[in-house]
């Protein structure tokens, strides 16, 4: 599977690295290249300029901006750049990552970014997929097929349930 | 100005018209054309069907769900197709809108939506924009265009504000 | 006991089965015979469709639907039919369920589910034993049976205490 | 059309009767007939009940509870019954009705309610109906009907909205 | 040291024991009497209504309610008696107690309870000393003492701080 | 009636006043002689430290706290003395005095304040009456005429309804 | 009365001046003068960074950074200088401005930022007087006659309220 | 590295001490001495007065009040002094700290505390250093050289990152 298109993942703290990697996981599954950098809105924000302002000519396509708490990065990232952001805030102890998820999806007028579900790696991943697959059809057949094979899973699920469900009853 | 590409918005009621209002202006004024409809998730789920697994066929590249409380809308459509899905939660009495949020950002895994601010009806435009934009270079360059007016308006703004400060000094 | 109606209860995943497991048992003690399905609202909703409009020709009369986080699967099941729907939200990490609970209870004008606490499995199946009394004087029966027994719990545990603190006074 | 079954409204403060109305109407118009009561847990526990323990040999089937606040209402009652408890919780100043929502939803195990949406005065109605309907087959056919209608609504809703969108684009 | 007065715990199940148990020893240390007793709300509600009734001929002076979720163990006591009503929370997997906290502190116009922190027990204990200290002088007395002790503590783990930061300067 | 016993409303604002108002009627009504304080925790702490300290020769019994937003009057008060204090939350714009609330319920071990609704300023009351009712038989004589009265209220209310009813049903 | 010092307040939008103009004359009731602009941190970010970066040299000796929703602009700004940053949260629909407060509080370990209450110009200002009163001994001395001032305003309160309570016995 | 002005650390309870100290080695790591109490704003009340009315006299120029729960320590400090007051709030089973939060953000008009992030021990002694450097070059010198190195780590772990991930593609 030829790699086509390219996604940039940028995440606030090397410490968000595990939360991420089923999005890398699934940009891979769906043939899509990828950069991911350890960039800190508030530590490295000079860095965050560069990254955002060159994006597009380095080819990116879509950023992910992947954050906790005072959630800042994605939105830093969205300033700077025209180029769709996803913004995957991840959980905290205060309220489960509420926090990050109200400094994320709460965007002003004009600069918006693309929320998914806290923890949601494996989403913001899908998601740069689907937006991809608009000019990439290649994406979108794969999104297909995924969207089919995680139909069976869950059909699979079911007859593994009526299994147990017919063991118990004997 | 050409329209280019298709957007549909679906909103749960028609009493959401005017919150969704600066998303169709939104979208025209970037010269999107759009179609809008009016389809409840749990009061005309066969039509939700119908309208999402058609999406594509037509030529819908965006779908926009605008919805408030049990805000499923743009989740059921999401289920149906592999297009990008934007959720625009409308706000309640309860929580202001916490409600609507939750029950669209908070999707499992696999079926995405791109959330943005409760009531954030220009947002959704924009989002859907930017994701055209990847496609479309002539709404990549209005999307740059507007990024510089909106950084023009806020600087009027300043220069309005030094002139009252200046003003009251007097 | 001679099993009487028929209960459905349809999970999101098979992980929420543990949770789960405390309904079926229930069901079972009221001589309830139930179905339980894996269907997701999201993954698998052409099965969502299917089996809510075939429940009541199948002879279902209650159906409970369980999910977590933006839980929409007991509203997609009342969607597509006239038959009470239990809804019981599955915990999580985000404030504990109340993302679940909020998507669930929620429910826009016309399509009510009857929803029960945030992991209330038990209380998923008491509610549909309470709304089959109704119609079958056995399950009432054995729900005033149960209310005794519930009560002679709380006061062998009221005696229990009593020994324990006679004991701790020695 | 003749009254069948009988429905009990129960509501903590006759100031509670502007959002209960649709309820009564709701009931109303599905042809059920109801007796409504103002019923304190806290003022008039005993009232609470009496009328819970003889709900049943005067031919109730289904009792909704209305309160806000510490609303305790509906598990007062059903400590008191085995017939299914409906909840409708009102919305109140303090998070727009979530203290009214948790103080409902979150029953302890043996004894639940069947919590609708804040305010939710409409569905407390329609969800009467569809546990009566399982008994009751001019109810349930009365909902299929209701459902066709609400599905018909909408449809004349979008309607409206394509010939609005018409005029605006002349 | 006599035991003078009456206090009466009660909580909502046998589980809730190893929160009150600092309320217990406080009482104890206080020198106050107590009867304590598993009374659920919604399992034995006319044991609640029975226990409330006579408390006061019993020689009983203040209640403790102790509940979690939706908490109306203190609600309904205080429905049935003039006594002062403590109420404890206790604490749950949905937002900390936070449903326990409200479904106790927001009680309606006229029936009111004393709500201390959740899972507070040694505050419940203290309150109740606190009220009974009107009546009794001598717990009024050990109140004081109590007080200058609780300052004393504090003052005793200052100066282990003073000798810890001198230790690590060194 | 002669007034017995003495409560003291400390007030954090005198914007406070007209939430108050309710409580001073009600100390009124039971007969129970107060002084009504403005002191600010944070702006005139000495006077509270004063108040508080002075309060019990003053042959204060019972005092009331009232704030909100960082709502710390009641527990500064009960710093400084061991008679009971009531916690009487104030709502704000921010979660509608969710704020006001946890900042005094959540009062450390050993320093408790007995917290009502918030805006409970009758509630304040009545718990005041209640905790004096204790030593004070004309007050526990009256609030057993109060619980009357507010039950009749109810059973008033509840003829109304029937009333009402009987009305719309011709 | 001399101006000294300089204090920059930044507000994200030029709709914000309402709420923030009790800090402008807070600033100038103690003799600080400052400059106030409008700049954004997504609209912006070019200015945001540049005016953050010259900000020392400019003068500036503390930065206010005012700013409502997803607030980063105080965040931004402290990412860029080492100057102490009050953020200033502006209430909002959603919760009150929970989703500001919470947006601005939570920033990562290296870069806080001062946060006062939701709304609360005037302490914004209050709290830039007294970390400039550490360096400008007038400054401090004017704190104290504020804080004098304040003492007095409450209890003058305090006297009309014993006012008004007299005029009521009568 | 000699040491210049000092901050004072106060907790409200020995068991913070793990919490704060983080904030000892940050004022440590930048040369600022310090004094740590434990003082409890409400088990020992007068020691909170004696601390901060002395506080400016004994040459404390920063005070950082550190409580949890209903955490009224900073504005209790606050209270009684002009100087600064940051508070830390420490992290709690309701609902992560929020109580803490809200019970030190949102002081009164007039008595502003610089409220960092829930257990932000690290952002608390930085803030601390932020004010002194207005005043101390020294310490202004130190954040700068801070501010680099922590974006030298931030690079380091972008380095690392590319590294890990390159070692993955092979």
């Amino acid at each position: 599977m030829t790699k086509i298109s390219k996604v940039a993942i940028v995440m606030g703290s090397i410490s968000d690295l595990d939360v991420v990697k089923p999005c890398l996981k699934t940009l891979d599954d769906f043939g899509i290249s990828f950069e991911a950098r350890v960039i800190s809105a508030h530590r490295t924000p000079n860095e965050a300029h560069d990254f955002a302002v060159t994006a597009k000519q380095r080819g990116v396509e879509v950023i992910i901006g992947v954050a906790g708490k005072a959630a800042h990065l994605a939105g830093v990232l969205a300033a700077f750049t025209t180029l769709p952001v996803i913004a995957l805030p991840i959980s905290t102890k205060l309220m489960g990552g509420l926090d990050s998820l109200l400094s994320m999806v709460q965007m002003p007028k004009g600069v918006p970014v693309a929320t998914v579900a806290v923890d949601g790696a494996d989403n913001a991943g899908i998601l740069a997929a689907q937006i991809l697959g608009l000019k990439y059809p290649e994406i979108a057949a794969r999104l297909e097929a995924f969207k089919k094979d995680m139909a069976l899973k869950v059909t699979g699920d079911d007859k593994e349930l009526q299994a147990r469900l017919e063991e118990n009853r004997k």
